[in-house]
């Protein structure tokens, strides 16, 4: 790349502005980070755990929760020398980051219990279940504990996509991704390349660019070089498909949708220059369940780490250090203390808890919201989705209330059976969903997917069902933060109060995801381990 | 789906309307086919071999070659009860589709003898690599064999594009292919929403389809709603990435490019509304390589099904019967007969071959070119794309004379080493450098490759180069027919020559991939089944 391109353009910074004005922002530290941006376009503070050399001075850490941001912060912190114990209130680690398979067990508040009948070899990732590739701290345990990942296909034109709600003949019907983008973008593009072949983009753009832009159109579009116009693509798919011979020989593409059919279909919301840079490709998931790379922590710290089954009941410090009151699996209360604490228990269900803490911080954590969020596994006997519908994994956008996506697995191509995931909902209508029974939300999942896949009933097998707001122990799926307690909260939280730190996706701007959970407990142990080599 | 839906649209075709359609084109069969294509949007003739039944009434038919086609052809005839003998001209089946690893041998036209030196566990594909989902021909074998597939990564955001030709602070530079996406369609929308805001459309939308279309260029090209700008978006990437706590906490966006630099880069080459159809998500891969498919064939055939590095040297037929002279691994000359033979030799090596065929069968073959294809495994000591650039599979478009598409390996996710695909190049440029050395070949693409990762040279191991067209089983990547080709020739050799049965890529709209022999083989035994009951 050469060093001076970028400052002969007018439009694009130069390297001298931008440094300015990532100083101006961030001090040196994003200015330094900046430096690698402008080599490559990406560059993050927090791809790796913070160095913590000097000893842990004989320190002992309590940590709440066995989550991702716990197990980050008793494996980093064991291994810069400190003592840590570990109090989980469930019977496993992982927090969200669970996978349902056969024997797996689950009661919401509400009494439901749930036991996995999946086949072996099934399962339903009911927590996270991707990994952006920008997700270099979750990705960094992944390679440490060895975890195998594979592909999670997070977006796939040849899915369908289903909006019962917009206009016209395209409403309620199943339609290929791809044939939207087609139409959508090509239709545009072909109203664009006559307005701008009229001249009448001129004062936007210069001759010279003008002609560029109309290459780009008929490329974009797709279009008829000769007059501008889009008559559809063999990428939106065929009719007859090409093959051998003379017969199907060259096939028979499928001709375009009417574009007031597509605009009305309101299908398009499924179209986006370039995917949110959460959603983008590359995306990846551990073999076998997200719980892999929890086990892969719990293999990795001593034996003793964890202590299960211990529900908090009381948080307390004082200049000296900090004691927590838990009741064990037998009922029994037991005290721990230590120096330090590092709790990543959500907010939702923090807030109930007795704890020694300043009032601002207290009141801090009601400035946060939690999500309602349901997930649902339905095991099908056949892979009806790839034999007759040629859809290998990624998702079916729609807007049947209480649905939000239903999503194929990226695994176990070509084997018998599979587990899709029924309905991905967050807010009301999920919380309206999650008050049924399993059964009848099994039973609302199956119905409504009938509506996009007529074979869905006939292979429906059994259901694993999971609401992260009737999670006792979540009480939410992720921490919501408005603008105001982003501004005035958020911060207080992020500092710790006496010896107490929080850590936990909620304390990021990548809450709902385990990279959150991992970079939080990165950044409190960092700050900790200040703290004790200058004490 | 409602029935009449689509009948009430005006723009889309009625059910009736397509039927007829169909009719005139292709009769019965393809409206058989668009019936289903009506339901889900495709269709395909010939995903799955022919049923053969009535026996093969003490059939023997001699095939020549052991790639795709000729082993498809000699799997699904011996289940049909035939004898079958397969000369082959190499010492291995799977014709093209071959895999590079540990102590593979490659002697090209020129001399130039290599073995491959590549780690155990690493290896490239030189020949076919990737599967497209709609392919159901290629997948049919896949499932039949129990080959483990895997995602292969065809369409990467994160992915750079390199155009060195292009004008302007962009050109020469590494982008990344999401950059560009963002950018060219958030501008163009931008263009577009404003014409549209204006009333400039009103000939070509009614006021209701103008509301909506604005809607959808909003989210097309991520537009701020109240001034209908583009100002970037985070899809783009980030200089900052969001992270933990309060710094780096929300990153820092990227600034989009300036539009005109995006227009003189010519980057935008890349941007398709919907990628071609066999460039479609969602593609695979098989787990260890290309050539588990020819050997899953191989498995299933009897052991003496195939006679290897048989030369062949005449081609005979009359009334009663075929009769095929080659050469031997040993050098001795043998003839071997049989009541039909299906002939895969590609044509650029057979019209060379004496055979005893109709003149215009003779002559119909050289309506036909092949590719000169040169591709290159560079086995690298660390997987530095993915490490440092956080480019995990998928292509690196470029202009650079000779390289065509640089393409990083969508196997072996975090593992030390990787073989990732230095040039894939047709046409005069493959040529030119084919006709280098292999080391030379090695060197040139390296540095080529180092103009877009720095980490390249110094990373690079081993290389495994190959070209085609300096093959002497087949002088050429893939058969191209032009237009005229397609219309007088290929129709020709399409149906059999007295006892010969051509079969192969070359006779399908789908050259130069697996589902084209595939399927043509198919639909060559399915001819030949039909003439054997009706004798």
């Amino acid at each position: 790349m050469s060093e001076s391109s970028e400052a002969a353009s007018g439009g694009v910074w130069t390297r001298r502005r931008f440094f300015e004005q990532l100083m101006a922002v961030g001090g040196v530290s994003l200015a330094m980070a900046g430096m690698d941006a402008l080599g490559f376009g990406f560059a993050s503070a927090q791809t790796a755990p913070p160095s913590m050399p000097g000893g842990a001075k004989g320190t002992k850490v309590v940590i709440l929760g066995a989550g991702l941001a716990g197990l980050t912060s008793a494996y980093e912190l064991i291994k810069a020398g400190y003592s840590v114990q570990v109090l989980e209130a469930r019977g496993f680690a992982g927090g969200r980051a669970q996978t349902a398979r056969k024997g797996f067990e689950d009661t919401d508040l509400m009494g439901h219990r749930q036991v996995c009948e999946f086949d072996e070899g099934q399962y339903i990732n009911i927590g996270p279940w991707r990994i952006p590739y920008h997700h270099q701290s979750t990705l960094h345990y992944v390679k440490e504990f060895k975890v195998p990942v594979e592909l999670f296909n997070n977006d796939n034109d040849a899915s369908y996509v289903y909006f019962e709600k917009g206009k016209g003949p395209l409403a309620g019907k199943p339609i290929r991704k791809g044939q939207i983008a087609a139409d959508a973008r090509g239709y545009t593009a072909e109203l664009m390349a006559k307005v701008a072949s009229k001249g009448d983009l001129d004062a936007a753009l210069s001759p010279a660019d003008r002609e560029t832009f109309l290459a780009y159109l008929v490329n974009e579009g797709r279009l008829s070089r000769s007059d501008l116009s889009y008559k559809g693509t063999d990428g939106r798919g065929f009719d007859i498909l090409p093959g051998a011979g003379v017969d199907p020989g060259p096939g028979k593409e499928s001709p375009p949708f009417a574009f007031a059919d597509v605009l009305n279909s309101r299908a398009w919301r499924v179209l986006s220059s370039v995917a949110g840079w959460d959603q983008q490709r590359t995306m990846f998931e551990p073999v076998g369940g997200m719980d892999m790379i929890p086990k892969g922590f719990v293999k990795a710290l001593p034996p003793d780490a964890i202590t299960y089954n211990a529900s908090v009941e009381r948080i307390m410090q004082n200049a000296k250090g900090v004691k927590v009151a838990y009741t064990d699996a037998a009922g029994k209360k037991v005290e721990v203390s230590g120096d330090y604490l590092i709790c990543t228990i959500p907010l939702s269900v923090l807030k109930n808890i007795q704890m020694d803490a300043s009032k601002p911080f207290i009141e801090a954590m009601n400035g946060v919201s939690y999500s309602a969020v349901n997930k649902i596994g339905l095991q099908m006997k056949t892979r009806f989705w790839e034999e007759k519908h040629w859809i290998y994994g990624g998702h079916v956008y729609n807007d049947i209330p209480g649905i939000g996506t239903i999503s194929l697995p990226s695994t176990g191509w070509h084997s018998q059976k599979g587990v899709l995931l029924g309905y991905y909902a967050f807010g009301g209508e999920a919380a309206k969903i999650s008050a049924l029974s399993p059964a009848d939300r099994a039973k609302f999942a199956v119905a409504q997917g009938q509506k996009i896949f007529p074979e869905y009933a006939e292979n429906f097998e059994t259901a694993f069902s999971k609401s992260w707001h009737l999670d006792g122990f979540n009480l939410g799926g992720w921490a919501e933060w408005g603008d105001e307690g982003r501004k005035t909260a958020y911060p207080v939280l992020c500092e710790p109060d006496g010896r107490i730190y929080l850590a936990g996706e909620h304390l990021s701007y990548l809450t709902g995801w385990q990279a959150g959970a991992i970079e939080s407990a990165w950044q409190q142990i960092g700050k900790l381990h200040a703290r004790v080599q200058q004490a």
